[in-house]
């Protein structure tokens, strides 16, 4: 077998078998077959794609390249949550506790931030002393324990996803549907859950920009992970605006405990609740409505709130911050960021807010930068609301006053204003289950 | 720049600017743009193609990237003719002589064989202490005093198309019109010459397999030749049947000097004055019908003979065996192919035919083959031809028996012999020049 017949084959607009595919995962990782000819082999699946079948057994091949987590040692059912990405999503540390407060287990692996969308790992390191490393026994004994635990992906969690990762970064070939469900789904098959569920941002902060691109996606995926074994609903949510009313790093887990005590942002808690709901359903806790209400209840009553304090505590972080968030570090400057006109805000381009973010400190502009755990910004107003020139649309908040002007300036570009009043946004568009697509707007 | 922002125009199917080209192909030559960039814009070329305005840049930026050989010392106007390569295509043998001895320079730069096909450096060192290798000096001189010169390419024509067609040829991206049209054309533009005639085959023993696509590359190579201000015309001809009826290195010698003797076999004879009549039209002699005429009297009265003759002297070479090629060196086995049924040959796979003469040992089936320029294939039957079974239909010649079982397996599959008379297939399909498509069918 050649990896040139391979490309060729793909090229043409063949479907590759199953042993083809595993010549050339297998061959990458170990090197034999060279970045040069596996990144043409992405151009050509760029344009000419993979059937189910073949995304299916990509993921399969990118899964198996490293460890495959067993989650055995915890017992009942594990849950896992995925969000594509975005801006001011720190669903992870509400959605997470309320699971585990109703009984189900998650024992989950997330990501860090990379330009202008921000990670879970990163917000929770925003409380003091919180490890996000753990050993396999330790991560274990923290599920068994508080319920749950989330870390920061192990070392050699799907290694050629990692190497295929930063080869499609670097050759323009990132935004191909099967290589990015391929690529999220091996780390979820790797992290050994039972039941998988998928939260597919759709619009301008999102890495799927239409509604329909996200819903391909999401068909895609949930293939693959029923394919495998595991039972996967995903959710088409927007990210035509942040999510939330804060981003940045401490100022979400914030706005996550705000909202574990029932006084979050309308928009973050009927999206947690949505996630959560899904998750209990998956776990076979009961119907979807049956779900949502148990989820409410873990707020109502306290459980969800003391489901993460117990999980900060057993991964060495300090809970005093979460039990009273003002006693969270805070940014020494800030600034306000004030309307120009008179008007509705239309639109907020989330990207930017996310960018916004990043250049105060909040996010990483590139691999090597240092996170500011307590940068960031406090939307005031969103896309609906009407303002007058002068009022306070958002607060920055930085280490350094000088990170402020050109900040500001993308947050201006971000946000726009006109005379008409514009149409309510949806929150989530669609549901995705191995049934087929169930529009929800 | 970037090269990922270069990458992903095309890919999205933009045209890329003069400066994005340059940059490109001077930082893929140094080494800071690396192989897996090139590959995945490959890649996209190939998909999204290249308009004649990007593909006369890149050839003009790959002719760059090395020596522009300047012919300046070599007086009146020069020629040259490239092939696009084919089985017993020893027109260069041919129409150099004969153009030389009508007063037009020629001074070419040839290739190798590689695969199925013969390069007319190979044929050529089956001329005894024939030197294909000299010095610009000595190139000049020669072509001076013989009226031509062929020797094989220089160490720095081109290096840009080396290292491409190098990465092209392991990432499936050699099947690009536009980039094989650079290729082609900036070792041409490259190589000094004031006129260009090409030679492109089509057919089953060619790179291009279809006349639309032949002529879709004579165009584009035309355009650019024109637009770096060479005179530039091609003819689209037959390769759907080997050329002649010898194919390997001395016996493609023999049948080039018994065309020049005026005994040439009927298709190499007027393939060969087509050209040469190009060749002396585009160095501004007359019409092509006076050009013809030209052309066909340098072989009556013996003068093309003699140009050929000068050029191996001047160039080192055993003139005897020109003079009388029953004098070249023979191989020590023959091999008679016989006619398995009665019926006409309606087909010759010419690919195949190239091939069984490569396993002979006339051509490289690997870069690092020793060629054996006594081996090859004399065809005693072509398409149209009736044959009864046992009829001889070549005759296989090899320094090894043991080579001839493999070599005649393949040269019985290439044949197919039918009940029905095949229709009679033309020698030359079309002109193209600056002004159009002209078709001769």
């Amino acid at each position: 077998m050649r990896m040139y017949d391979i490309i060729a084959k793909k090229r043409n607009g063949e479907t590759l078998s199953e042993e083809e595919i595993r010549f050339m995962v297998s061959g990458y990782v170990k090197g034999e077959i060279p970045d040069y000819q596996m990144s043409a082999m992405l151009m050509a699946i760029y344009f000419k794609g993979m059937d189910d079948r073949e995304t299916a057994i990509l993921t399969n091949e990118v899964a198996h390249s490293g460890d495959m987590v067993d989650l055995s040692p915890i017992e009942g059912v594990k849950v896992d949550k995925h969000s594509t990405g975005g801006v001011g999503d720190k669903t992870t540390l509400v959605v997470a506790p309320v699971v585990a407060a109703c009984g189900v287990k998650v024992a989950k692996m997330s990501g860090r931030g990379l330009g202008h969308t921000g990670g879970t790992v990163d917000k929770m390191e925003s409380i003091p002393g919180m490890k996000t490393t753990l050993t396999e026994k330790e991560f274990f004994h923290v599920v068994n324990t508080a319920g749950l635990s989330v870390i920061g992906q192990s070392g050699n969690l799907a290694p050629a996803d990692k190497k295929l990762y930063a080869l499609r970064d670097v050759t323009a070939t990132v935004d191909s549907i099967p290589l990015i469900a391929a690529s999220i789904m091996s780390k979820k098959l790797a992290a050994g859950s039972d039941c998988i569920l998928l939260d597919v941002k759709t619009g301008s902060g999102a890495f799927m920009k239409t509604l329909e691109d996200s819903v391909t996606l999401a068909e895609k995926m949930v293939a693959i992970g029923e394919h495998a074994g595991r039972k996967t609903m995903a959710l088409i949510t927007n990210m035509d605006i942040p999510l939330g009313n804060r981003i940045g790093n401490s100022l979400e887990v914030i706005e996550a405990v705000e909202t574990l005590n029932g006084n979050g942002p309308e928009d973050l808690t009927e999206i947690c609740l949505q996630l959560a709901a899904g998750m209990l359903y998956l776990a076979g806790k009961g119907s979807l409505e049956a779900c949502r209400t148990m989820a409410e209840k873990a707020i109502e009553d306290g459980s969800a709130r003391n489901r993460l304090i117990a999980m900060v505590e057993a991964q060495g972080g300090d809970s005093s911050v979460i039990k009273d968030p003002s006693l969270f570090k805070t940014a020494p400057f800030y600034k306000e960021v004030k309307a120009e006109k008179n008007g509705y805000i239309t639109r907020m381009n989330t990207e930017q807010c996310g960018i916004a973010s990043s250049l105060l400190g909040a996010g990483r502009l590139t691999k090597d930068s240092v996170i500011d755990h307590t940068a960031g910004i406090e939307l005031k107003k969103k896309v609906g609301d009407r303002v007058c020139q002068g009022d306070v649309i958002a607060v920055l908040y930085a280490s350094e006053e000088e990170l402020f002007a050109v900040s500001e300036k993308e947050m201006l570009r971000a946000v726009t204003i006109s005379a008409d009043q514009p149409h309510e946004i949806p929150l989530i568009y669609a549901r995705v289950t191995k049934n087929g697509v169930e529009r929800l707007i």
